[in-house]
């Protein structure tokens, strides 16, 4: 099974592609972020997002999305931002057909790390050790997309739907 | 000239397309809303809002979209929400390639009723008799939509690039 991680962000809208084989082994399959030109009108701001959103779902054919919950923001300017960018997001899952699955940062960070206040460096050195990779993944907000993919793969649901042991 | 103006809700989006004369007379092509339903998944919401924008352009062809801008919500929460339908909206219009204007409610109410801290009633009134209606358009999301779409039509720059002479 194949997951896109999308961290959302006003700058930054980070993504990463993981793939569990039927032994739950963890390949990161792409990572990244898109960065916005903040002089850039909004909406060509938001259609840049859906399109490369687009085309990752086209060229890596995800089974599912993942998501970050969000349920406090800085200021009610950065909520309307994130939302902006959340709400496209979410629609180039929907319009592609794909299931959307959110988690708070909490679980994300319990599910990779194994404690849901860990730091982000901390999160991109676990996403380095379990995708086995040979370089951390940069920016900050591709390693948490990956976080958020795998925390999806290490969900008991998704787990079970496979017929997987949960993993320890 | 014609325009799409779309107030923005996390329950009802509202629509109005409005067409301006070259002699600045008003009239109403379409009004409503756009309901979701709450126990919806917000993908599947957010989706219907895009699909519904989208075939409005389709069926009425717009020239250019007005929307609210917002600066203020009740909380953070509510800021997300409004964030992801204005974000989804917003795409509708870049994706067909059409221009998104953003007004305050201060500058709407201003165009509409004159005073810019009217009554939801006192704009939908303004607006049905700015463009003639036989009927009060419901419900007020609608009305208000339509409000947004006019006081884009209203506005200086868009009635210079038509070369007609400002409205009293």
């Amino acid at each position: 099974m194949r997951v896109l991680g999308v961290d959302c962000g006003g700058v930054f809208t980070g993504y990463g592609i993981v793939e569990a084989d039927s032994a739950g082994k963890l390949l990161c399959i792409d990572c990244g972020a898109i960065k916005l030109v903040a002089r850039d009108p909004l909406p060509l701001r938001l259609s840049r997002i859906y399109r490369e959103l687009e085309s990752l779902i086209r060229e890596h054919g995800p089974d599912e999305v993942a998501i970050e919950e969000v349920f406090y923001a800085l200021n009610v300017k950065s909520a309307l931002t994130l939302g902006q960018v959340r709400g496209v997001a979410m629609l180039a899952a929907a319009v592609a057909g794909l299931p959307v699955a959110e988690y708070s940062p909490l679980t994300i960070k319990s599910s990779v790390v194994g404690y849901g206040r860990a730091e982000k460096r901390q999160v991109q050195h676990m996403v380095t050790r379990l995708l086995q990779l040979e370089r951390v993944p940069e920016p900050l907000d591709a390693s948490d997309a990956l976080a958020i993919a795998i925390c999806h793969l290490h969900s008991a649901t998704t787990l079970e739907r496979q017929g997987v042991a949960p993993l320890k």
